[in-house]
């Protein structure tokens, strides 16, 4: 029998995935360990250098039950993943507010879009109403390329699946109109140089 | 014998805190849960209409053990609360980063700044470098009273404290230096409005 996430993904036990996608500080994922590691290093980065503050939010975790033992640290002893109802990533980049979804894929010919959540393509809706600056970081794991969507690419392309048609983004759509990141040392991955092209001028 | 929270918190059993101040939805908190859920409450007003996206972050939370029961959702047995290293709520409004913690307090007559940790002024120190808005909000649970407090002030009384000086901030200079909050019905705190008279504009 598969066991499954409350969000429908299947469960791996630890000791049967690779090294880089165990359990890192904050929680076990399946997928988006490794992106999401190289984002927070690179938010580091930024964060060091004055660039920006980004920071990825914390696991919504629904607690039940907590131990309060002698002498030491309250001890979660039941608690349940939520359903996130915003985006993974946010902050402010020199007066602009920033607020991004990252996921990986596995597929080496199209992002499939059941990997985004409707309440989080209307979470991006409703931060564009207010002129913040929402996208995606998508990597294609497997061929190991990262790519910047901005919004109006990602709602033509949901809303092109909402109208019956295909439910991925091509690989080729990707070349054809999302900005391809260069992985880099410091910082990893410099989304926010890619983003500053998107927005025609220099980071 | 006292028990604390690691933030060093006191404990005290659920069935001795009055009805307002049990385990939400969230996460049990034995200061703050009345004033966010009336921030909630508020930011989803805003959001509602269009005013704003500004959310509480999850309480982070870091996860030891997992079970994954046949054909259930996975139970989260054995974790701990983290020590957040950002203010709780963030979002933007019209275009601009906002960024704020919100505080209760007790006492009749000052706000203990202990309430608040270096990190966290640390953070909203790295925002307002950004050009983002960051600022406190501080509710009196005694008296009933609801404050911002913005950046500048908050940093004067900070750095006054680490000087050597008084170690709270007097309800008096929440009186002159402060902005007063009313409380509303739709929404319930409206410090947006707050915020638009500090900038000199109208919300």
């Amino acid at each position: 029998m598969t066991i499954r996430y409350p969000n429908g993904r299947k469960y791996r036990p630890q000791n049967q995935l690779p090294k880089r996608q165990r359990v890192g500080n904050e929680t076990y994922r399946n997928r988006g360990q490794t992106l999401e590691d190289e984002l927070n290093e690179s938010n580091q980065y930024y964060l060091s250098r004055n660039i920006a503050v980004i920071h990825k939010k914390p696991v919504p975790i629904q607690v039940v039950k907590v131990n309060y033992p002698h002498r030491s640290a309250a001890v979660i002893t039941e608690a349940y993943y939520r359903t996130p109802s915003t985006t993974d990533f946010n902050g402010v980049w020199n007066g602009k507010y920033i607020d991004f979804e990252a996921k990986e894929t596995k597929n080496k010919t199209a992002f499939p879009l059941q990997n985004l959540h409707s309440h989080q393509v209307e979470h991006m809706k409703n931060v564009y109403k207010q002129n913040g600056l929402p996208f995606l970081i998508i990597r294609f794991s497997t061929l190991n390329r990262y790519f910047i969507v901005p919004y109006e690419m990602m709602l033509a392309k949901w809303d092109r699946m909402n109208d019956g048609g295909r439910k991925s983004i091509a690989l080729k759509e990707f070349e054809d109109e999302a900005i391809e990141l260069q992985l880099g040392f410091m910082p990893t991955i410099d989304y926010l140089k890619g983003l500053a092209s998107l927005l025609g001028h220099e980071a």
